[in-house]
């Protein structure tokens, strides 16, 4: 497919929409729409959040009758199916556009092309794959889902340069500075939900909680406070945790069939998920968070839950803040692997970014890079 | 003080000149030179190898008679003493130089400023502190030395991001890829010693050696092999070793009385130095590499020899090459700090630079950083 300069420069900026809904958006994708005739930008529009109109809808009402023979830019093939609105390929068609060009197609695999094929029988000229790796990288939690029934999981950890997360009493408070933190809130804000273990609710009592604020967000309306998913196989959740004070669901993901502590948990508006067996089997939360809407996870734990995670091939990313210290080797190790023996076993990691935060250095990495050393 | 934005530029030119001495002016100071006269520079010079002419002697001959009235720019206070080579200071005076100036005075307490005094006393305009910091960076051996009475010590690690130097089994080879390597023999280039453990030659039998050739480095003349030095309490040191078979300086610093092993060893080549006590004692170490004339310590060793130096406050600068795996929970600590056990316990550091190299991330990190969290 060739594009042109203009077709780029108007894709970027139809980026550049889609990333208003950073934090507003979950369980939605990200999408961001321009419209343009005679060179002219007639519309443009973002999805800010789910059950509001798509992108393209937004457009096209700021663009009214000027998107008649337009050029539509949008970082994601417009939806052919009802959901919760009726579909953009209809409203395009409707508004009598020249010409649809998708960043990408639909990323699941049963409908992608859909949309595009019908713009493209009404004698509408289609393309995609424009700026593609740029508008996957804005929803990898909804790409997950659609390509793989799984949400892309992101583990935030906090680490000396030695690679320890905590002193071998757990004292743990605070690895990293104030800047650091407030870079976590930015993750938190992002993701669907926040995945933890009772090992952390039990010895930490923590928040889990966005705490800036919408205009520090920069978005409009109420902050969404993703869902806290406690990983608790015997269900020991403590009735006083400080989660159950503060808004947001709470999500409890157990194998115990203790009623009446389940009764308990439901009456302080916990909701309660049952599992079979008798311990979580990661795989299985993996597939119930997808089930339950949750497609782009952010995981604070401790060493053993984010350990079987990367163990288990379940971490996509790890964020790791790096504090200029060292804790020394009596500390707790960055990830529970006790399993690795040999180099040929290690875990090969792709690393992005590594850049200043505050007093500390954030790393943020890939697990399985494409690209085996 | 001030200095014109030409005192700036013609400094920041010898700071230059004082940098081709990097490799190879050991254990002397890297030292350059400017004579300015008119606006024009009539002589540039810098000091490249201990016994050859100091950097204001190169500089001096090249201006020849344009030397009077000029104005002289060098990284380091003129010496006013008799060494190897006739104080320079003497002659700068009789060169009928107008003003020198000097981006640091002598480090040496004791002798700091005699040499501009020396010149100030016969009436040229004298100044100091000119890219002072810069100047600094140039040699912190000899500075250390000077200062400290002990070597600046840069201790080298390769680990893995979760902070790992070796399998469980000690298996290592290799945890970086080949420009990390690379580096790395720059950094042992520009060492006056590497510094080992025994532990480290009875496992890995390394060279630790320079592998560039001379036309990598940049430099004119030989290749300057660093001294090995082992630290060897119990003289186990294997004849057998590759370190016997490559050229350049070996010292097995031992407290061991076993007269055999030592003579066997001398008949290798190896310098064997004697210490009291039944177990080297770091701190004593460190003197006598200063008494040897090693000044830039290049520390290549274990967790545990590493860990020791960092405990002791002996290390003043770690080098650590983060390579993109996880080596696992099981893998051997960066340093063996076992005795760290509260968060106010952990040793605070400078990250100064972080930077790709190749498929690894390199750190450069001091120890007791001026401001503390």
């Amino acid at each position: 497919m060739n594009f042109t300069p203009d077709d780029h420069r108007y894709m970027a900026y139809a980026l550049q929409l889609a990333r208003r809904g950073w934090y507003t958006t979950q369980p939605n994708p990200r999408v961001g729409c321009v419209i343009v005739r005679n060179g002219q930008i007639v519309g443009e529009g973002w999805h800010e959040r789910a059950g509001e109109p798509h992108a393209e809808i937004h457009a096209l009402r700021m663009a009214g009758d000027a998107a008649r023979d337009a050029d539509v830019y949008v970082t994601l093939e417009p939806c052919s199916h009802y959901g919760r609105t009726p579909p953009c390929a209809n409203a395009l068609l409707q508004a009598g556009v020249a010409r649809v060009v998708a960043a990408m197609v639909d990323p699941n695999p049963l409908v992608a092309g859909n949309g595009l094929r019908l713009l493209q029988q009404t004698g509408i000229a289609t393309a995609s794959g424009l700026l593609e790796s740029e508008a996957r990288a804005l929803n990898p939690g909804f790409i997950s889902r659609m390509e793989r029934n799984r949400p892309y999981v992101r583990v935030k950890m906090a680490m000396s340069l030695d690679g320890r997360t905590a002193m071998e009493s757990g004292e743990s408070v605070w690895i990293t500075g104030a800047a650091a933190r407030r870079d976590v809130q930015l993750l938190r804000a992002q993701a669907g939900a926040i995945l933890t273990g009772i090992g952390t609710v039990l010895t930490d009592d923590p928040s889990l909680n966005v705490r800036l604020t919408a205009e520090e967000l920069g978005i409009v309306g109420e902050v969404c406070q993703p869902i806290r998913v406690v990983l608790d196989s015997a269900l020991q959740f403590p009735l006083n945790a400080k989660l159950l004070e503060l808004p947001g669901e709470i999500r409890v993901y157990t194998c115990s069939d203790d009623a009446q502590k389940r009764t308990l948990l439901e009456q302080a508006g916990v909701i309660v998920r049952h599992f079979a067996g008798q311990q979580l089997h990661l795989p299985d939360v993996m597939t119930a968070l997808v089930a339950d809407g949750i497609t782009e996870v952010h995981v604070e734990a401790g060493a053993t839950l984010a350990g079987a995670l990367v163990e288990q091939g379940l971490a996509d990313e790890l964020v790791i803040y790096l504090a200029p210290h060292l804790m020394g080797s009596s500390a707790r190790p960055l990830f529970q692997l006790p399993a690795i023996a040999q180099m040929s076993e290690r875990i090969p990691l792709e690393i992005r970014d590594i850049r200043a935060v505050g007093q500390d250095w954030r790393i943020i990495a890939s697990l399985k890079p494409e690209v085996k050393n």
